[in-house]
Protein backbone atom coordinates (compact mmCIF):
# COMPACT_ATOMS: atom_id res chain seq x y z
CA UNK A 1 0.00 0.00 0.00
CA UNK A 2 1.98 3.28 -0.62
CA UNK A 3 1.64 6.54 0.94
CA UNK A 4 2.07 9.87 -1.79
CA UNK A 5 2.97 12.85 0.71
CA UNK A 6 3.99 16.45 -0.60
CA UNK A 7 6.47 17.75 1.66
CA UNK A 8 5.74 21.84 1.85
CA UNK A 9 9.31 23.15 2.50
CA UNK A 10 8.54 27.11 2.27
CA UNK A 11 9.60 30.14 2.96
CA UNK A 12 8.08 32.18 5.96
CA UNK A 13 8.47 35.78 5.07
CA UNK A 14 6.38 36.95 8.36
CA UNK A 15 3.66 38.16 6.63
CA UNK A 16 1.22 35.99 8.28
CA UNK A 17 -1.85 36.05 6.13
CA UNK A 18 0.47 36.12 2.47
CA UNK A 19 2.00 32.95 4.41
CA UNK A 20 -0.72 31.22 5.14
CA UNK A 21 -2.12 31.54 1.71
CA UNK A 22 1.13 30.69 -0.30
CA UNK A 23 1.02 27.30 2.05
CA UNK A 24 -2.56 26.17 0.61
CA UNK A 25 -1.39 27.36 -2.85
CA UNK A 26 1.76 25.03 -2.47
CA UNK A 27 -0.50 22.34 -1.35
CA UNK A 28 -2.88 23.05 -4.31
CA UNK A 29 -0.06 22.81 -6.44
CA UNK A 30 1.49 19.77 -5.04
CA UNK A 31 -1.76 17.84 -7.01
CA UNK A 32 -3.45 14.16 -5.82
CA UNK A 33 -1.72 13.51 -2.85
CA UNK A 34 -2.97 11.18 -0.13
CA UNK A 35 -1.02 13.68 2.61
CA UNK A 36 0.61 16.96 2.59
CA UNK A 37 2.90 18.07 5.40
CA UNK A 38 3.68 21.63 6.36
CA UNK A 39 7.29 22.76 8.37
CA UNK A 40 7.37 23.86 11.87
CA UNK A 41 5.83 27.64 12.29
CA UNK A 42 4.72 27.86 8.36
CA UNK A 43 3.53 31.29 9.31
CA UNK A 44 5.01 32.90 12.02
CA UNK A 45 8.58 33.73 12.47
CA UNK A 46 10.71 31.28 14.05
CA UNK A 47 11.15 34.35 17.34
CA UNK A 48 9.87 33.68 20.47
CA UNK A 49 9.46 37.56 20.04
CA UNK A 50 6.65 36.78 17.79
CA UNK A 51 4.90 33.74 18.84
CA UNK A 52 2.55 35.79 20.79
CA UNK A 53 1.45 38.44 18.42
CA UNK A 54 1.26 35.79 15.43
CA UNK A 55 -1.29 33.23 17.82
CA UNK A 56 -4.32 32.10 17.46
CA UNK A 57 -6.54 30.29 20.06
CA UNK A 58 -7.82 26.89 18.70
CA UNK A 59 -10.72 27.51 15.49
CA UNK A 60 -9.09 30.46 14.77
CA UNK A 61 -8.37 31.80 11.34
CA UNK A 62 -5.44 29.34 10.62
CA UNK A 63 -6.65 26.50 12.13
CA UNK A 64 -10.18 26.95 9.81
CA UNK A 65 -8.22 27.68 6.99
CA UNK A 66 -6.24 24.23 6.81
CA UNK A 67 -9.33 22.80 7.91
CA UNK A 68 -11.00 23.72 5.02
CA UNK A 69 -7.98 22.77 2.48
CA UNK A 70 -7.83 19.29 3.70
CA UNK A 71 -11.49 18.79 3.06
CA UNK A 72 -10.95 21.10 -0.62
CA UNK A 73 -8.22 18.35 -1.56
CA UNK A 74 -9.91 15.40 -0.20
CA UNK A 75 -6.11 14.71 2.20
CA UNK A 76 -4.45 14.33 5.34
CA UNK A 77 -3.14 17.21 6.21
CA UNK A 78 -0.21 17.72 8.88
CA UNK A 79 -0.80 21.02 9.38
CA UNK A 80 3.06 22.08 10.36
CA UNK A 81 2.89 24.11 13.49
CA UNK A 82 1.66 27.69 14.89
CA UNK A 83 1.55 29.49 18.09
CA UNK A 84 -1.43 28.52 19.65
CA UNK A 85 -3.13 30.37 22.76
CA UNK A 86 -4.59 29.24 25.43
CA UNK A 87 -5.42 31.06 28.69
CA UNK A 88 -2.35 33.04 28.67
CA UNK A 89 0.24 30.35 27.59
CA UNK A 90 1.48 29.56 23.96
CA UNK A 91 2.43 26.56 23.09
CA UNK A 92 4.07 25.36 19.33
CA UNK A 93 0.96 23.02 18.41
CA UNK A 94 0.71 21.10 14.88
CA UNK A 95 -2.90 20.34 13.52
CA UNK A 96 -3.66 17.60 12.20
CA UNK A 97 -6.87 17.19 9.31
CA UNK A 98 -8.49 14.49 8.27
CA UNK A 99 -9.92 14.53 4.09
CA UNK A 100 -13.57 15.76 6.09
CA UNK A 101 -11.52 18.97 7.57
CA UNK A 102 -12.10 17.16 10.78
CA UNK A 103 -9.13 17.82 13.39
CA UNK A 104 -7.92 14.63 14.24
CA UNK A 105 -4.79 15.51 16.75
CA UNK A 106 -3.25 18.07 18.29
CA UNK A 107 0.13 17.95 19.55
CA UNK A 108 1.71 20.95 21.49
CA UNK A 109 5.55 20.66 21.58
CA UNK A 110 6.35 19.03 24.64
CA UNK A 111 10.11 19.66 25.00
CA UNK A 112 11.03 23.10 24.24
CA UNK A 113 13.96 24.04 22.78
CA UNK A 114 16.74 25.68 25.18
CA UNK A 115 20.24 25.76 23.37
CA UNK A 116 23.26 27.61 24.27
CA UNK A 117 25.97 26.02 21.80
CA UNK A 118 29.92 27.78 23.05
CA UNK A 119 30.30 30.03 19.39
CA UNK A 120 26.87 28.30 18.16
CA UNK A 121 23.37 28.76 18.44
CA UNK A 122 21.78 30.58 21.57
CA UNK A 123 17.98 30.56 21.60
CA UNK A 124 15.71 30.01 24.20
CA UNK A 125 11.99 28.51 23.87
CA UNK A 126 11.39 28.31 27.25
CA UNK A 127 11.06 32.24 27.93
CA UNK A 128 7.55 32.25 25.88
CA UNK A 129 6.31 28.73 24.97
CA UNK A 130 4.53 26.52 27.55
CA UNK A 131 5.13 22.58 26.85
CA UNK A 132 2.62 20.51 25.70
CA UNK A 133 1.99 17.00 27.72
CA UNK A 134 0.86 14.77 24.73
CA UNK A 135 2.55 11.71 22.91
CA UNK A 136 0.31 11.81 19.72
CA UNK A 137 -0.90 9.31 17.23
CA UNK A 138 -3.54 9.55 14.65
CA UNK A 139 -5.52 6.55 12.80
CA UNK A 140 -5.55 6.81 9.06
CA UNK A 141 -5.85 4.13 5.99
CA UNK A 142 -2.01 3.36 5.88
CA UNK A 143 -1.94 2.63 9.82
CA UNK A 144 -1.67 4.57 12.68
CA UNK A 145 0.41 7.73 12.53
CA UNK A 146 2.68 9.64 14.99
CA UNK A 147 3.50 13.41 15.12
CA UNK A 148 6.15 15.12 17.09
CA UNK A 149 7.64 18.80 17.23
CA UNK A 150 11.45 19.34 16.39
CA UNK A 151 12.74 19.26 19.36
CA UNK A 152 10.92 16.53 20.53
CA UNK A 153 12.37 14.16 18.23
CA UNK A 154 15.63 14.21 19.91
CA UNK A 155 14.20 12.33 22.91
CA UNK A 156 13.96 8.69 22.04
CA UNK A 157 11.56 7.39 24.31
CA UNK A 158 8.88 9.74 22.65
CA UNK A 159 9.81 7.97 19.35
CA UNK A 160 9.46 4.50 21.24
CA UNK A 161 6.35 5.32 22.28
CA UNK A 162 5.17 6.40 19.25
CA UNK A 163 5.96 3.32 17.62
CA UNK A 164 4.32 1.05 20.84
CA UNK A 165 1.41 2.97 19.75
CA UNK A 166 1.69 1.65 16.21
CA UNK A 167 3.67 4.49 14.78
CA UNK A 168 4.50 3.75 10.98
CA UNK A 169 5.44 7.06 9.85
CA UNK A 170 6.76 9.87 12.35
CA UNK A 171 5.54 13.33 11.11
CA UNK A 172 7.97 16.04 12.39
CA UNK A 173 7.28 19.53 11.50
CA UNK A 174 11.02 21.28 12.66
CA UNK A 175 13.36 23.78 11.72
CA UNK A 176 16.86 22.75 13.21
CA UNK A 177 18.87 25.34 12.63
CA UNK A 178 22.95 26.05 11.10
CA UNK A 179 24.64 24.48 14.30
CA UNK A 180 22.41 21.57 14.71
CA UNK A 181 21.21 20.99 11.30
CA UNK A 182 24.82 19.69 9.73
CA UNK A 183 25.69 18.08 12.68
CA UNK A 184 22.37 16.16 13.52
CA UNK A 185 19.06 16.26 11.65
CA UNK A 186 19.91 13.77 9.17
CA UNK A 187 21.30 11.47 11.62
CA UNK A 188 18.74 11.42 14.11
CA UNK A 189 15.93 10.75 11.20
CA UNK A 190 18.06 8.19 9.94
CA UNK A 191 18.57 6.19 13.48
CA UNK A 192 15.27 7.09 14.74
CA UNK A 193 13.84 5.32 11.54
CA UNK A 194 16.64 2.35 12.33
CA UNK A 195 15.43 2.24 16.31
CA UNK A 196 11.57 2.16 15.75
CA UNK A 197 11.54 0.34 12.31
CA UNK A 198 9.15 3.15 11.02
CA UNK A 199 9.25 5.79 8.00
CA UNK A 200 10.50 9.14 9.36
CA UNK A 201 9.48 12.51 7.80
CA UNK A 202 10.68 16.24 8.77
CA UNK A 203 9.70 19.02 6.87
CA UNK A 204 11.06 22.63 7.12
CA UNK A 205 10.79 25.98 6.50
CA UNK A 206 13.19 26.99 3.44
CA UNK A 207 16.09 28.79 4.53
CA UNK A 208 16.02 32.48 4.71
CA UNK A 209 19.57 34.61 5.47
CA UNK A 210 17.42 37.38 6.17
CA UNK A 211 15.48 35.98 9.05
CA UNK A 212 16.39 35.90 12.81
CA UNK A 213 16.83 32.12 12.31
CA UNK A 214 18.10 30.13 9.68
CA UNK A 215 16.44 27.32 9.44
CA UNK A 216 18.64 24.25 7.75
CA UNK A 217 15.97 23.03 5.72
CA UNK A 218 16.83 19.77 4.53
CA UNK A 219 13.31 18.53 4.95
CA UNK A 220 13.83 14.62 4.20
CA UNK A 221 12.21 10.77 4.10
CA UNK A 222 14.16 8.09 6.17
CA UNK A 223 12.98 3.98 5.23
CA UNK A 224 12.75 1.84 8.41
CA UNK A 225 15.88 0.55 7.15
CA UNK A 226 17.82 4.14 7.82
CA UNK A 227 18.21 5.10 4.17
CA UNK A 228 17.59 8.52 3.08
CA UNK A 229 14.90 8.10 0.12
CA UNK A 230 14.54 11.89 0.01
CA UNK A 231 16.21 14.93 1.18
CA UNK A 232 15.84 18.55 0.30
CA UNK A 233 18.69 21.42 -0.15
CA UNK A 234 17.61 24.74 1.73
CA UNK A 235 15.40 26.05 -1.21
CA UNK A 236 11.92 26.62 -0.98
CA UNK A 237 10.55 23.63 -2.45
CA UNK A 238 7.72 21.08 -2.60
CA UNK A 239 8.92 17.09 -2.19
CA UNK A 240 6.84 14.52 -3.70
CA UNK A 241 7.41 10.82 -2.54
CA UNK A 242 5.57 7.37 -2.58
CA UNK A 243 6.29 5.69 0.19
CA UNK A 244 6.01 1.92 0.03
CA UNK A 245 4.01 1.17 3.51
CA UNK A 246 4.58 -2.72 3.40
CA UNK A 247 8.40 -1.52 4.16
CA UNK A 248 7.24 -1.60 7.60
CA UNK A 249 6.09 -5.06 8.35
CA UNK A 250 8.90 -6.45 6.32
CA UNK A 251 11.66 -4.86 8.06
CA UNK A 252 9.91 -5.74 11.60
CA UNK A 253 9.84 -9.36 10.21
CA UNK A 254 13.41 -9.50 9.29
CA UNK A 255 15.35 -7.47 12.31
CA UNK A 256 12.64 -8.26 14.87
CA UNK A 257 14.00 -5.20 17.06
CA UNK A 258 10.37 -4.38 18.93
CA UNK A 259 9.79 -7.66 19.87
CA UNK A 260 13.15 -8.52 20.83
CA UNK A 261 12.65 -5.40 23.39
CA UNK A 262 13.45 -7.01 27.49
CA UNK A 263 10.90 -5.66 29.00
CA UNK A 264 11.32 -8.39 31.91
CA UNK A 265 14.39 -5.34 32.31
CA UNK A 266 13.52 -2.31 31.90
CA UNK A 267 10.24 -0.39 30.32
CA UNK A 268 9.71 2.85 28.58
CA UNK A 269 6.41 3.90 29.53
CA UNK A 270 3.61 6.67 29.98
CA UNK A 271 4.05 8.57 33.41
CA UNK B 1 41.25 15.16 31.66
CA UNK B 2 42.10 12.35 29.34
CA UNK B 3 41.18 8.94 28.73
CA UNK B 4 43.51 7.00 26.49
CA UNK B 5 42.46 3.85 24.94
CA UNK B 6 43.79 1.48 22.64
CA UNK B 7 40.95 -0.69 20.62
CA UNK B 8 42.19 -3.98 19.48
CA UNK B 9 40.33 -4.94 15.93
CA UNK B 10 41.90 -8.46 16.00
CA UNK B 11 41.73 -11.53 13.39
CA UNK B 12 40.12 -14.24 15.29
CA UNK B 13 41.43 -17.51 13.78
CA UNK B 14 39.46 -20.46 15.23
CA UNK B 15 43.08 -21.52 17.35
CA UNK B 16 42.27 -20.45 21.25
CA UNK B 17 45.43 -20.08 22.95
CA UNK B 18 46.58 -18.23 19.83
CA UNK B 19 44.41 -16.27 19.64
CA UNK B 20 44.11 -15.47 23.49
CA UNK B 21 48.02 -15.15 23.15
CA UNK B 22 47.75 -12.25 20.21
CA UNK B 23 45.44 -10.53 22.21
CA UNK B 24 47.81 -10.24 25.03
CA UNK B 25 50.41 -8.97 22.48
CA UNK B 26 48.32 -7.07 20.70
CA UNK B 27 47.54 -4.88 24.30
CA UNK B 28 51.86 -5.27 25.30
CA UNK B 29 52.53 -3.83 21.63
CA UNK B 30 49.73 -0.65 22.43
CA UNK B 31 52.13 0.84 24.95
CA UNK B 32 51.20 3.45 27.55
CA UNK B 33 47.21 3.60 27.72
CA UNK B 34 44.78 3.85 30.32
CA UNK B 35 42.60 1.04 29.13
CA UNK B 36 42.15 -1.62 26.22
CA UNK B 37 39.69 -3.14 24.50
CA UNK B 38 38.73 -6.43 22.71
CA UNK B 39 36.50 -6.74 20.44
CA UNK B 40 33.26 -9.40 20.98
CA UNK B 41 34.76 -13.28 21.10
CA UNK B 42 37.99 -12.44 20.57
CA UNK B 43 39.31 -16.51 21.14
CA UNK B 44 35.63 -18.37 19.39
CA UNK B 45 34.79 -17.93 16.13
CA UNK B 46 31.44 -16.15 16.00
CA UNK B 47 29.73 -19.64 15.02
CA UNK B 48 26.90 -20.87 17.19
CA UNK B 49 28.13 -24.54 17.11
CA UNK B 50 31.45 -23.12 18.47
CA UNK B 51 30.51 -21.01 21.57
CA UNK B 52 29.90 -24.12 23.84
CA UNK B 53 33.26 -25.96 22.59
CA UNK B 54 34.73 -23.12 23.12
CA UNK B 55 33.16 -21.70 26.62
CA UNK B 56 34.50 -21.58 30.04
CA UNK B 57 33.13 -21.14 33.13
CA UNK B 58 33.86 -17.54 35.03
CA UNK B 59 37.21 -17.75 36.28
CA UNK B 60 38.91 -20.26 33.86
CA UNK B 61 42.04 -19.80 31.65
CA UNK B 62 40.95 -16.79 29.54
CA UNK B 63 39.64 -14.95 32.30
CA UNK B 64 42.56 -15.37 34.58
CA UNK B 65 44.90 -14.54 31.19
CA UNK B 66 43.18 -11.60 30.47
CA UNK B 67 43.18 -10.35 35.22
CA UNK B 68 46.85 -11.00 34.62
CA UNK B 69 47.07 -9.27 31.65
CA UNK B 70 45.43 -5.98 33.51
CA UNK B 71 47.37 -6.29 36.03
CA UNK B 72 51.21 -6.44 34.11
CA UNK B 73 50.14 -3.52 32.32
CA UNK B 74 48.53 -1.60 35.12
CA UNK B 75 45.68 -0.81 32.91
CA UNK B 76 41.72 -1.19 33.08
CA UNK B 77 40.80 -3.77 30.31
CA UNK B 78 37.31 -4.59 28.77
CA UNK B 79 38.02 -7.76 27.88
CA UNK B 80 36.23 -7.92 24.37
CA UNK B 81 33.46 -10.93 24.95
CA UNK B 82 33.84 -14.77 25.11
CA UNK B 83 31.65 -17.93 25.33
CA UNK B 84 30.95 -18.04 28.98
CA UNK B 85 29.35 -21.50 30.63
CA UNK B 86 27.59 -21.53 33.36
CA UNK B 87 24.85 -24.76 35.04
CA UNK B 88 24.58 -25.66 31.32
CA UNK B 89 23.81 -22.44 29.66
CA UNK B 90 25.98 -21.06 27.20
CA UNK B 91 26.44 -16.80 27.47
CA UNK B 92 27.48 -14.16 25.40
CA UNK B 93 29.92 -12.56 28.69
CA UNK B 94 32.00 -9.43 28.55
CA UNK B 95 34.46 -9.02 31.63
CA UNK B 96 36.15 -5.71 32.87
CA UNK B 97 39.16 -5.83 34.79
CA UNK B 98 41.10 -3.03 36.69
CA UNK B 99 44.85 -2.07 37.16
CA UNK B 100 44.96 -4.51 39.95
CA UNK B 101 43.52 -7.21 38.21
CA UNK B 102 40.26 -7.38 39.67
CA UNK B 103 37.12 -8.31 37.65
CA UNK B 104 34.80 -4.99 38.61
CA UNK B 105 32.39 -5.81 35.85
CA UNK B 106 30.10 -8.58 33.75
CA UNK B 107 28.09 -7.79 31.28
CA UNK B 108 26.40 -11.03 29.58
CA UNK B 109 24.94 -10.58 26.04
CA UNK B 110 21.31 -9.25 27.24
CA UNK B 111 19.88 -9.10 23.59
CA UNK B 112 20.45 -12.34 21.80
CA UNK B 113 21.06 -11.52 17.66
CA UNK B 114 18.27 -13.18 15.82
CA UNK B 115 17.82 -12.39 11.72
CA UNK B 116 17.20 -12.84 8.89
CA UNK B 117 17.47 -10.48 6.21
CA UNK B 118 16.19 -11.19 2.53
CA UNK B 119 18.80 -11.57 0.60
CA UNK B 120 21.38 -11.27 3.30
CA UNK B 121 22.45 -12.52 6.71
CA UNK B 122 20.72 -15.01 8.55
CA UNK B 123 22.06 -16.05 12.69
CA UNK B 124 20.08 -17.29 15.38
CA UNK B 125 22.25 -16.30 18.35
CA UNK B 126 19.29 -18.29 20.71
CA UNK B 127 19.57 -21.21 19.17
CA UNK B 128 22.72 -21.96 21.74
CA UNK B 129 22.95 -18.80 23.63
CA UNK B 130 21.20 -18.18 27.01
CA UNK B 131 20.63 -14.21 27.48
CA UNK B 132 21.92 -11.80 30.56
CA UNK B 133 19.62 -9.52 32.52
CA UNK B 134 22.31 -7.03 33.37
CA UNK B 135 22.42 -3.04 32.95
CA UNK B 136 26.46 -2.53 33.27
CA UNK B 137 28.45 0.08 34.43
CA UNK B 138 32.17 0.19 36.41
CA UNK B 139 33.71 3.15 38.02
CA UNK B 140 37.19 4.37 37.15
CA UNK B 141 39.20 7.30 37.71
CA UNK B 142 37.45 8.92 34.20
CA UNK B 143 34.38 8.49 35.85
CA UNK B 144 31.54 6.06 35.19
CA UNK B 145 31.68 4.06 32.39
CA UNK B 146 29.09 1.60 30.52
CA UNK B 147 29.31 -1.66 28.34
CA UNK B 148 27.02 -3.70 26.44
CA UNK B 149 27.11 -6.05 23.65
CA UNK B 150 26.91 -5.70 19.94
CA UNK B 151 22.95 -6.46 19.65
CA UNK B 152 22.44 -4.69 23.17
CA UNK B 153 23.11 -1.40 21.74
CA UNK B 154 20.81 -1.49 19.01
CA UNK B 155 18.04 -0.84 21.88
CA UNK B 156 17.48 2.44 23.36
CA UNK B 157 16.56 1.90 26.49
CA UNK B 158 19.56 0.43 27.31
CA UNK B 159 22.18 3.01 26.34
CA UNK B 160 20.05 5.51 28.49
CA UNK B 161 19.70 3.60 31.89
CA UNK B 162 23.45 3.07 31.40
CA UNK B 163 23.72 7.14 30.78
CA UNK B 164 21.27 7.49 33.46
CA UNK B 165 23.52 5.54 35.75
CA UNK B 166 26.19 8.46 34.75
CA UNK B 167 27.89 6.02 31.94
CA UNK B 168 30.40 8.78 30.19
CA UNK B 169 31.48 6.42 27.64
CA UNK B 170 29.80 3.32 26.34
CA UNK B 171 32.10 0.61 25.53
CA UNK B 172 30.30 -2.03 22.83
CA UNK B 173 32.48 -5.40 21.91
CA UNK B 174 30.35 -6.46 18.72
CA UNK B 175 31.00 -7.83 15.63
CA UNK B 176 28.49 -6.19 12.62
CA UNK B 177 28.20 -8.14 9.67
CA UNK B 178 28.08 -7.52 6.03
CA UNK B 179 24.77 -6.36 6.01
CA UNK B 180 24.18 -4.69 8.75
CA UNK B 181 27.74 -2.77 9.15
CA UNK B 182 27.32 0.02 6.22
CA UNK B 183 23.48 0.09 6.93
CA UNK B 184 23.43 0.81 10.98
CA UNK B 185 27.11 0.83 12.85
CA UNK B 186 28.64 4.41 12.33
CA UNK B 187 25.06 5.57 12.50
CA UNK B 188 24.34 3.44 15.61
CA UNK B 189 27.17 4.64 17.52
CA UNK B 190 27.23 8.32 16.51
CA UNK B 191 23.26 8.71 17.39
CA UNK B 192 23.87 6.73 20.48
CA UNK B 193 26.50 9.35 21.59
CA UNK B 194 24.14 12.50 20.26
CA UNK B 195 21.52 10.68 22.41
CA UNK B 196 23.40 10.23 25.59
CA UNK B 197 26.06 13.01 25.23
CA UNK B 198 28.66 10.68 25.89
CA UNK B 199 31.21 9.34 23.97
CA UNK B 200 30.80 5.76 22.02
CA UNK B 201 33.14 2.99 21.46
CA UNK B 202 33.00 0.07 19.47
CA UNK B 203 35.55 -2.78 18.93
CA UNK B 204 35.15 -5.19 16.22
CA UNK B 205 37.31 -8.46 15.01
CA UNK B 206 38.85 -7.67 11.95
CA UNK B 207 37.12 -9.23 8.36
CA UNK B 208 38.42 -12.73 7.75
CA UNK B 209 36.49 -13.68 4.22
CA UNK B 210 37.67 -17.68 4.90
CA UNK B 211 35.55 -17.45 8.51
CA UNK B 212 31.46 -18.35 8.18
CA UNK B 213 31.14 -14.79 9.63
CA UNK B 214 32.13 -12.11 8.01
CA UNK B 215 32.50 -8.87 10.38
CA UNK B 216 32.37 -5.65 9.26
CA UNK B 217 35.20 -4.47 11.48
CA UNK B 218 35.47 -0.74 11.43
CA UNK B 219 36.20 0.28 15.13
CA UNK B 220 35.24 3.52 15.92
CA UNK B 221 34.97 5.63 18.59
CA UNK B 222 32.46 8.89 18.38
CA UNK B 223 32.20 12.06 20.66
CA UNK B 224 29.27 13.02 22.51
CA UNK B 225 28.63 15.80 19.77
CA UNK B 226 28.39 12.54 17.41
CA UNK B 227 31.02 13.32 15.65
CA UNK B 228 33.59 10.17 14.67
CA UNK B 229 36.25 10.57 16.37
CA UNK B 230 38.05 7.62 14.65
CA UNK B 231 37.13 4.54 12.27
CA UNK B 232 39.25 1.90 11.36
CA UNK B 233 38.65 0.19 8.13
CA UNK B 234 38.22 -3.98 8.12
CA UNK B 235 41.89 -5.09 8.40
CA UNK B 236 43.71 -5.69 12.17
CA UNK B 237 45.31 -3.17 13.52
CA UNK B 238 45.13 -1.28 17.14
CA UNK B 239 43.55 2.20 17.09
CA UNK B 240 45.36 4.14 19.33
CA UNK B 241 43.02 7.61 21.28
CA UNK B 242 42.72 9.86 23.90
CA UNK B 243 39.40 10.71 24.77
CA UNK B 244 39.09 14.54 26.38
CA UNK B 245 36.45 13.56 28.90
CA UNK B 246 35.31 17.28 29.87
CA UNK B 247 33.55 17.42 26.24
CA UNK B 248 30.80 15.48 28.16
CA UNK B 249 29.80 17.93 30.87
CA UNK B 250 30.37 20.68 27.93
CA UNK B 251 28.20 19.02 25.63
CA UNK B 252 25.55 17.95 28.31
CA UNK B 253 25.61 21.95 29.40
CA UNK B 254 25.48 23.51 26.15
CA UNK B 255 22.30 21.11 24.89
CA UNK B 256 20.36 20.08 27.53
CA UNK B 257 19.47 17.02 26.54
CA UNK B 258 19.44 14.26 29.70
CA UNK B 259 18.02 17.07 32.07
CA UNK B 260 15.34 18.04 29.00
CA UNK B 261 13.73 14.39 29.25
CA UNK B 262 10.15 14.75 30.19
CA UNK B 263 9.77 12.33 33.13
CA UNK B 264 6.83 13.92 34.23
CA UNK B 265 4.92 12.26 30.90
CA UNK B 266 7.67 9.11 30.61
CA UNK B 267 10.06 6.77 32.07
CA UNK B 268 12.44 4.58 31.08
CA UNK B 269 13.08 2.53 34.03
CA UNK B 270 14.76 -0.97 35.14
CA UNK B 271 11.68 -3.38 35.95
Amino acid sequence: MELKLALIQMSVTGDKTADLRRACEAVRKAGKVDMAVLPEMFCCPYDTACFREYGEAQGGTVYQTLAALAKERGIYLVGGTMPELDGGNVYNTCYVFDPEGNCIARHRKTHLFDIDVEGGQRFFESDTLSAGRDVTTFPTPWGTMGVCVCFDFRFPELSRLLALRGAQVIFVPAAFNMTTGPAHWELLFRQRAVDEQCFTVGCAPARDMNASYHSWGHSIICSPWGDVLHQCEEKETTLIAKLDMSLVPSIRRQLPLLSARRTDLYETREV
